[in-house]
């Protein structure tokens, strides 16, 4: 049991805070063999990195990540994973030395400040500390070397809702995604959105969001019922990043308020000789085991507590003063969780699928 | 890790199948010198009991706990846990021996059958095996027990959610959950349900449901950041039941919809010199780590898929058949999952207290 | 983390007391498709089983092993793992009504009776509660189906030394193991601690041993350096048995006393196109991976407590006493321990091939 | 699970190759408001370092941990663990740029080279890689933190035989251990050792030894049985040091000559009203629990095959060679092992503190 480790068979182990030396974790378990570069983890972490777009805090950090063991130059020249635990480390950089004094005894409204001091005793109070977003960095450095070992699975994420505001499905493109500062699928709806955050982000508010992350071309089997179910492994992944409240798989909470004939998947016989489903409201699970459809996973982000309307607080102390939070944030911390939720299904499927062999063998 | 167990201080390994001799579980690191006997145990299964009221399957199991090690009579004659393992067992009576041959080789769709055969290239056809909800016993178990290490708590659910109709918050009265068929906690509510429920039974179809469990009395600072999250564990738990598709914490994909002003919990000073949060929208979980207030989690439970309309489906010989499910099963299976709920919270509840005290030592 | 549970993807997890109704446990992790039925176990149970001679406990027990799930017969009539967990249960039935006044409060020395109060502020104290070595019936029998896992692999134990009397090992034989009650390898060498242990008995007092496992075919690979290596598991698998206390891979202690001329396994091309060992002074473990060559582990087993000479102690009140234990007891409890050896060797070969599988697939 | 982690609630990861960018660990689920600096651990560290001596590798490392995360420096200036992940990292600098390629295809026998290739297919010949002694730095830094969770504890360790030459015990003095370079807690036995091993260097030999590691102080109570018993885990981790090949607790292997008589550890009560043991051939451990006596363990190392005498073996490619290794190492590996072995005590038993505080609550 390790309260920052995750995953089993593939399993990572992260640490550091918003303003120490640096973050990173350590991924455990992975398979030998496999090509791996600092380069093909930095692509997934720019994806997620601050300061992109005006939508994002303007916190600068290169994020630039550092493979301090578990890899190899082969005979061919070729950068390996040789099946050793692989060090990663992001050096924080932008930590400006500004003055915390001000929050340093205030518990900001929505954050961690006042549990992590209840459980502790004590808290960084620097940037969140612990509780910082930046942590998820580590999320997205361990997720892309676990892509690579479900290297035949695609997994893609977009945001879905922002605010109030839904995506129209009917024009999803997933090229589009990477078009747009917002991970949007449909350009008509980020033009939208667009107008939308930039009223948010002027009136120092913020809004919620949902993503959707998909995992297509997973094989039936994966998951171990019924305490390691892919869906229950995923649940617990997706409510683990920051500001996450609620986390659904295929048609989720719809699922509630249907009768059994409209939420049945059907069967059919594919062309391949296997089982195809004619719908999948299930999102790919069926008894917490991959069902060969798309995995289908949306959560719900909150809206950042950092904004700058006052609310009512109290000090460390025993003070009930307000609190106004100024610093940089995010007006929709949702949009940089789109890379993080796909990271976290690369992590849980990465794990299933080594356990599976594991199990079964193949 | 194990597939089958939940919980690492606190910790419980399940068992059996729907129509196996017996299923259990055994339930580790329970603390020494908490009075426990069978009837403790009891009282917890009978509400979760099948054959009740017309609206649950009609499989008669007397689900009797039998409790075959981890307690001592002491000198005052007072049955007690020892500090090792608790191992339980219920023995499955109702097992018609009806003709499966049916259903040996045909995929109930949007059951398990197809994945577990995928996975395993064996399954238990009969009454569904492992997937069955017949394991959640175990789990309703082991929660009698977590509820007792963590006996300040008060843990309570309720069906907030049936089919399309939801309960009317306005009226919310605990006691009246004890007094219906549907664990309602409005007697209007469950009469409007009564009906909605029998015409969905008569039809042989099914509906799914929404359950809130809610935690009082829960201390600040329970939770383990960042992979070993309150709302992280809650999230697998409440996944981890069967046809579970969504889980929430707080006010949950609500959040997403919302700005930060309006989504703050604003905090005052208590009367007892703590502070106090002046509305609960998190849900009792800031950055992963209780707060002090009520800690709530919804699931969404799916229609079950057992109903008398014929779907499209096929063989594990790959033939396309219909296949419809004539057996004894549940018309809203949401409504057996309220005891599960409290049991997973209790269980989540129980682990993560033990932790703390592990780790801050009080 | 469980207390009572043993390995990772092939895991068990035990329960019961010596005098409670039954003692048991989970086997979770097993991979589906294995031939299994109740006969299969008992063989291994049989010859743990106590009062088979006069060298062991009078104590009765048929030690009948009743499967509980994960198993299903298949179309051909053949019962199969199905790959969910596997629930075994041994029901106690010697357990004579005697008086436990006696030693209720008293501390008998050397045994846990002391620790286990100090620990839990209870204790069951029938029969040693569960410090007693029934449990190791539970591991016998999970030891059972781990061989099945592993088939191709050999895993065998004997008794090397009785008290002070080592086995000449120009004299080993196999099948002599089977031939004397003391899983002794060399006939003569069995009739001389005949002798010894007869003496011992009759003086009520007791002697320690010597146990070794051998494991052959066990290929090269297995195990997970740093902190799961094969040795490392291997010596915590042994000495969790009861009254253990050392454990030697390969020449073990002997190794610190050579020089590294001495000690080096060189090596060379087998005929078969694949690198053979000249010697395995390594004991078939290098770097805490199999290397193909046996796996050879030793453990020393302490003399019983429970001897007829009175002994010092106290009573839990504070009295100074003298105690000495009547009942039941084993003049040498290692013998008994060899197929407990085996068992747990087996243990950790199967859940380590799982693991490999895993991560590297093959 | 994880490979390359240690422990429980107490729990580290490490990470790092002999001759990577660096190695380190995170250490996990650690009390907060702990006072830690890197003076802490480096004092540890340095005790471990090569190149202090002669009789050591002549690599010269620096081994300077930095803190990564987890502290922070409180309102009185002083820096304190904060309960959130200590990521540690010490970075290798004396990495001879020399040319490998004579063992790049060679298995040096009595290494884990083969058996790594066996294993991943693929290994880092460069120092062992993973297999490096350099990786227990990494333990001796955790463990100095342990050390800090066990803060009332007493662990030492010492060099008790080498090669055949065991350590005086008449003359016993732990002062004497930081007075040479043996860890030798008798003078005159150190002396004795200096020629020998001044022998043994100059043939370019190496030679085995013995470590003994006290703990006293521990309280009674510590150990979660049965397969969490104290023994069992410090087994583990003693077996799992670099060339360990054997492990006892108390009389170890001796246990298995005697009788139950010669070996009973005898109570009476002691003057401060806790009951006392007359003599602790237990090595402080009954039933795997602590008695309250010193914890007492020893561990085998073999000596290194890095030596200069040829030895068979045999390529990659299948062709026979001979290996001598000429290289910079240890004619006693088992002298650096023992702070190493200390570490592992800590680590232990800081596990086991936190453990049995989850539980039981004291």
């Amino acid at each position: 049991m390790s309260h920052n480790s995750f995953g089993h068979l593939f399993r990572f182990t992260s640490f550091g805070e918003s303003h120490g030396p640096a973050l990173g974790c350590v991924v455990d378990g992975c398979p030998p063999l496999i090509p791996l570069t600092e380069a093909d983890i930095q692509g997934d972490l720019d994806r997620r990195k601050p300061g992109q777009s005006k939508y994002t805090t303007q916190r600068r950090e290169p994020d630039q990540v550092k493979i301090l063991s578990g890899v190899m130059v082969d005979e061919d020249g070729v950068q390996k994973t040789t099946g050793t635990p692989i060090g990663l480390m992001i050096e924080n950089t932008d930590q400006r030395s500004k003055d915390y004094s001000e929050i340093k005894t205030r518990y900001r409204p929505g954050h961690a400040d006042y549990t992590y001091d209840a459980k502790y005793g004590i808290r960084d109070y620097r940037g969140g500390g612990r509780s910082s977003a930046r942590e998820t960095a580590a999320r997205v450095a361990a997720g892309a070397i676990a892509r690579k070992v479900v290297a035949g699975m695609t997994i893609r994420g977009a945001l879905v809702q922002m605010g109030p505001h839904k995506v129209d499905r009917d024009n999803w493109d997933w090229d589009q995604v990477g078009q747009n500062p917002f991970f949007c699928p449909d350009a008509g709806t980020a033009k939208r959105w667009a107008d939308y955050l930039d009223g948010i982000r002027k009136q120092g508010s913020s809004v919620g969001a949902v993503i959707e992350v998909v995992a297509e071309n997973v094989p039936a089997g994966l998951g171990a019922p019924v305490y390691g179910k892919l869906d229950g492994d995923l649940a617990a992944a997706m409510m683990s990043i920051n500001a996450v409240k609620g986390v659904e798989i295929g048609n989720g909470f719809e699922a509630a308020a249907i009768t059994g004939e409209e939420n049945a998947d059907e069967m059919r016989m594919g062309d391949d000789g296997k089982p195809v489903f004619l719908s999948n409201k299930a999102g790919g699970v069926l008894g917490g085991i991959s069902s060969g459809e798309p995995v289908v996973v949306r959560f719900a982000v909150k809206p950042t507590s950092s904004i700058l309307t006052p609310r009512q607080s109290v000090t460390r102390e025993g003070d009930e003063v307000d609190v106004m939070t100024k610093g940089r944030h995010d007006p929709c911390v949702g949009i940089r969780a789109v890379p993080v939720g796909e990271a976290m299904m690369a992590l849980v499927l990465a794990d299933h699928f080594l356990r599976h062999r594991g199990q079964v063998g193949t």
